[in-house]
């Protein structure tokens, strides 16, 4: 046994390193067998997790946790399942290692390819939610790449059995059983240490919130691929549809309050103000949503209250809604520009130069037009499953599946070919 | 003026900033045009960069440069034209920006497109040779960058007669001064405020020596495009064609001995070290190459020095080459992961079996196959042109030239599509 916590976590990115050069070069069939066993393991031997799990939800009030969190903290056997379909579908997913991205012949009769090979080590940090356990070791090691999870303390009994349980599996289809690990201590520590081990570590990923995030990119000795915020906008053009507009905003609003890609503020063109926001102020406060308004939407919805600064640059994550009258479409651009978090942002419009001026304006990791800013999600875009959302523009930017999980190595073939 | 060196750098990332915004949104054919036009300036101003030159050239000794250095320092009119005529080879590039890079229809009928968009603003640093000043503004203009170049002190005057002639030209073609800043100071500090400046600047690229580009990642507070090293191997199979694999490392390590993806070991199966070394041995001794080899090449190769371990970590630059045999494929692969720089290794062999096995463990942006380590240059495996050679796994790997210059965004286009 190693005998400090730094030693510890020196052993478990030697362990990953070592492991990541076998997953490496493991083919597709081994890592796809490895998926659907571990996820029919995850049914079988449920009743171990969900009893894990009911000693973290006892334990829960004792952390501070809200209802809201212990909820996202529960198991159930449906929950379970969903988790273990999640592995099937990476399992049908492409491999994206040894994939040719590009590939041709130079004219001296070089072939050139560019194949996808894995990163290596990924440190995956995350809080609440114990499915997020599952998912991020199928995706990592579907795409190559060993990865060290560190959950949150408050699941650490449902992550142990998750992990127990996925872990033993796969010796079974000659996958390195370092494949993937769970840093065993709860100290906070143990994160600082790791941070800082980027002989070993490719990329760490944390998920959770914003100061969490914060602190690991601070910290982090290695890239990081992240999101700080969703503060995420749509924008009412002048010539928009306004019964769209209202569908749009009415979604990218309620149908998931707490999640990044959910809208923080509503932008509305000034000649569409009269027409649009009692309208919409009525729908949305129909569904419990709390408006804070600039002078000009208070003068057309009066329930709203006053916005301040802070309210422009919040993510809410909640039944609360910006809402700016804005003179021009160059307005929405500049506001967005100056509280956004190059997540996602929204315009309605029938005008295409509008939509065309939007697009190239505005710095997102997504734009949509004419659709709810929900759909900036790995499966809703086509990626199959997702490890979570960059705002980066370096590497990978969106939503992130295998293929984001991964890099390329050239590989240049002659028949004896030097440089002249 | 700004009353500090941080103001002064402050100021110089705000414009660049700027100066993005307006450049992410320029057309290809403006930018085009810029190029064509500073090249005709450079070649028809010629005389003014010259006298600058001369005058950094007559400072050189006193900067303590060596012979080498003080030649590449020096700019001639073949040189000058070489620079021009790469301006005119960019703009004869496509333009990454805008170009669709994936995208399809969604059965829910949404359009998503994955869209090439600059990565902003992007700090580059770099050493000695003056016609890497005209690389940098035409490849970062092109991609729609605005750039922030630091050259070396000894040739200040050069680089700020080059950046003088191509920065004039841009508002000519609607573009914005501040696309291509020069750093006016040449005090050393100026780059640690700039490293520091992440919220204006995206990306950093270092070029130069080793302890340059690991002071840059060490200080950066943004990403950082780099290699350190280019420790690259040549290994010669048992099935090796041992015509073709002397004329290999023969060109691999002498056709230009000074740059990153210049041979710097050699490793021979013992099965053909009898058959091949004292062949390689003369060839290379006929060179000049002087060869530091283990106990078994000094065997077989009498006048070559014993090797250190320090000589098979070491990127020579030179004509050195240092010479192992190894037993197996396997060991000349643990060879390269102990010692390697990830960079470029090559292995000569006629065994598709071995040339697969090779490919496959070998961890470097680009691996070669019965061809010289030399081709692995934008140029060769057909960029069109290169702002560097990534030795990192994240972002870009390998010759970076345009389209690693930039990033992309999602364009999710619907007719009101919101999420059920």
């Amino acid at each position: 046994m190693p005998d400090s916590l730094a030693d510890l976590c020196l052993d478990l990115a030697r362990r990953a390193k070592a492991a990541s050069s076998a997953l490496a070069v493991a083919n597709t069939t081994a890592k796809n067998a490895w998926l659907l066993a571990a996820a029919d393991k995850l049914e079988r031997e449920a009743d171990a997790v969900l009893a894990a799990n009911a000693t973290d939800v006892a334990a829960a009030p004792g952390f501070g946790l809200s209802a809201a969190s212990i909820d996202r903290l529960s198991l159930t056997p449906a929950r379970l399942t969903a988790a273990a379909d999640g592995m099937r579908q990476v399992a049908a997913l492409p491999d994206p290692v040894g994939e040719v991205r590009e590939g041709g012949t130079r004219p001296n009769g070089l072939q050139v390819l560019k194949v996808g090979v894995p990163l290596g080590v990924i440190f995956f940090l995350y809080e609440s939610r114990p499915n997020v356990t599952v998912d991020a070791a199928a995706l990592c090691v579907k795409s190559g790449n060993a990865v060290i999870l560190r959950g949150g303390k408050e699941a650490a009994h449902t992550n142990a059995a998750v992990h127990r349980l996925v872990q033993a599996d796969l010796p079974n289809h000659g996958l390195p059983p370092d494949a993937v690990q769970l840093v065993p201590v709860a100290d906070r520590e143990a994160v600082g240490h790791l941070l800082r081990l980027s002989e070993f570590i490719d990329l760490t990923i944390p998920r959770g919130g914003e100061s969490l995030i914060r602190r690991v990119a601070a910290e982090a000795a290695m890239p990081v691929l992240k999101h700080y915020q969703g503060n995420c906008h749509v924008y009412v053009d002048d010539m928009a549809d306004l019964v769209m507009a209202e569908r749009i905003i009415v979604n990218a609003k309620c149908q998931r309050p707490g999640v990044c890609n959910a809208a923080e503020t509503l932008l509305v063109h000034a000649d569409v103000a009269d027409a649009f926001l009692p309208r919409v102020g009525r729908a949305l406060a129909e569904r419990g949503v709390e408006l804070r308004g600039c002078p000009e939407t208070l003068k057309h919805i009066p329930t709203a209250k006053p916005a301040t600064d802070a309210d422009y640059g919040a993510e809410f994550l909640d039944l609360i809604l910006a809402v700016k009258v804005v003179s021009t479409l160059d307005a929405a651009v500049a506001h967005i520009a100056r509280y956004g978090s190059k997540h996602t942002d929204a315009i309605v419009t029938r005008d295409v130069s509008a939509a065309r001026r939007f697009v190239a304006a505005v710095d997102a990791a997504a734009v949509c037009v004419n659709a709810s800013t929900r759909f900036n999600d790995g499966f809703e875009i086509g990626l199959g499953a997702e490890i979570g959302i960059s705002t980066d523009k370096f590497h990978a930017r969106g939503p992130c599946g295998l293929r984001e999980l991964t890099t390329y190595k050239y590989v240049i073939t002659g028949d004896g070919h030097v440089r002249g």
